[in-house]
């Protein structure tokens, strides 16, 4: 029997229709392929085919030349412009203003082939501490309302270069998936007077049957209501809105629980295309007591994806337990 | 420069980046490949491969056989099952309930090859009549809240099978995508009295620049704020809450401008995977003054789709102006 299951945040209801999982088309998969030898303007040496470094971790060697270990860069085609004013306006009844905000690329190593499943702890980490710095930079803009960090990995999740890389996106307005979940936090605090992530941690970890993995500060669980097969949420332990924020052994835990649970996905499924997004609260001061900052990854498997485009509806072919199930039994 | 723009009724931003534009692989396309000739369920004398009909309209045979125009069976796959209590259950603080509702497939044409852009006006309208019926059938249903029609067209779309079809889903909850509708036309309506895509049709038939074609009683549009490249809605110039409630004459008018509107799509864009779906009021009165139901075509381009996975935002690389000049144009 199929089940619908609703989001204890957003209030979003899903099918989990295991059924359909017996249909082989819904588990044909998008493997990410090999590298290839092209050229790569990630790659050392190449330091002068991007825009110039905004900021580089480097244990030798100058701006814009090798020796660093992660690079950040201004996006060669950003989506929106750093310069100008907002400009809003309104146009009848509707509202727009300038494109103005930050695109930035953070390239994660110099190694063309490396994955975050393959890197070490400390290269993990440093890319978190990339993230942390870029986001508390851009902070001081006053234009700015918040800043999506996230990662394609595979040409089938968006990404268009196979180098190992993030990317940032300041925006001056707060994305409607991130107002829509502080929405849903808000009515639960309201009610309780307590965060709701922290009480899906709570509930999440003495159930056990969602949990993937877990270590000190952090919890790697499949939501009670996921949209894709395999998606799985990190959770800080520590209540805290904002990813900038964390403490550095939360980074450290953090690094080490993606580290293994990107290990199990790409075991699992065949190193499949996915996109992993930091949900953090926006700059403002609202959202602090109810939020609670995560990352969450979502495996990009063929045609499930594509259910929800026709639908505007998740109907999601794997349940969370057996997900969970599937990625515990993976030796790592 | 990059703009940001407001959905009227959502309230969602979105960046419409007409820089990122000139990037080909920004418009590469997948397009959906001619017929094959393997075995097909849907096609005349292979009525007994799929589970019994619930209605079909023919010109001649018996049930279950050829002679039929349009087709509606049960999914062989269904995602709902519609046997059963709906046995709304607490699992702490998550929320399930059994999944009920029903799951059919509209066979739209016995022709294997035909779509939307090559049918007849009349085939057209046959097959929003045999929507018509089977929502007022399902609506009796009490256990029913909302049904989603919705067709894939194109592998990349979803679709599983190239026979021309559309799917139903009846669901005992409101889907997410409609709820947010109804919520922003609500506040709209709570300010000014009116029916916010009334406002937006007056509008945008005063300003043209996104107007793709109209005639007595549907217009085409591109939206203000699209989240794709091409986005187009469809839109009755009367107001009216539900789809199922219109009068025939807007079927005869809708069937016509989907027809010459899909034509345009194909040309421009060389027959691209596209999802198609209906929005309109849920089962219950709540919405009846303040909704308005309407068609939405989201063509599916290759990579820029992509762009909203990493970032849980939209980012379309096409304005509506531009996309609006480039349909126009289409000789049809």
């Amino acid at each position: 029997m199929p089940e619908l299951r609703k989001d204890p945040v957003t209030g979003r209801w899903v099918i989990i229709a295991t059924d359909r999982a017996r249909r082989p088309s819904d588990f044909s998969r998008e493997p990410v392929p090999p590298p290839s030898s092209r050229f790569c303007p990630f790659d050392y040496g190449n330091e002068q085919k991007t825009p110039p470094e905004i900021m580089a971790y480097r244990h030798d060697g100058n701006a814009n030349g090798p020796g660093w270990s992660v690079r950040v860069v201004p996006n060669k085609f950003p989506v929106l412009g750093i310069e100008g004013d907002l400009n809003r306006q309104g146009d009848g009844m509707f509202d727009r203003m300038n494109g103005i905000g930050a695109h930035e690329v953070i390239i994660e190593t110099p190694d063309h082939d490396k994955t975050f499943a393959v890197m070490s702890e400390l290269e993990i980490e440093r890319v978190l501490s990339a993230f942390r710095e870029r986001i508390l930079d851009l902070k001081r803009d006053v234009r700015l309302r918040y800043i999506l960090v996230f990662k394609n990995q595979g040409a089938a999740a968006g990404a268009t270069l196979e180098h190992p890389h993030s990317q940032l996106i300041a925006l001056p307005v707060v994305p409607d998936f991130v107002r829509e979940e502080i929405e849903g936090a808000r009515r639960h605090f309201d009610a309780k007077e307590r965060c709701v992530f922290c009480d899906i941690i709570r509930q999440e970890l003495a159930d056990e049957r969602r949990v993937v993995q877990e270590n000190a500060d952090i919890v790697a669980l499949a939501p009670y209501a996921p949209r894709l097969p395999f998606e799985t949420w990190l959770l800080p332990r520590r209540h805290g809105a904002r990813f900038e924020e964390a403490p550095r052994y939360e980074y450290e835990s953090l690094a080490r629980l993606l580290k293994s649970t990107l290990m199990r996905i790409d075991r699992a499924l065949e190193s499949p295309p996915y996109n992993l997004i930091i949900h953090s609260a926006p700059f403002t001061d609202a959202g602090t007591e109810l939020y609670h900052w995560h990352v969450e990854i979502l495996p990009k498997l063929a045609r499930t994806a594509g259910f929800e485009w026709g639908t505007g509806f998740y109907i999601n072919p794997t349940s969370p337990e057996e997900g969970t199930r599937v990625l515990r039994a993976v030796k790592i």
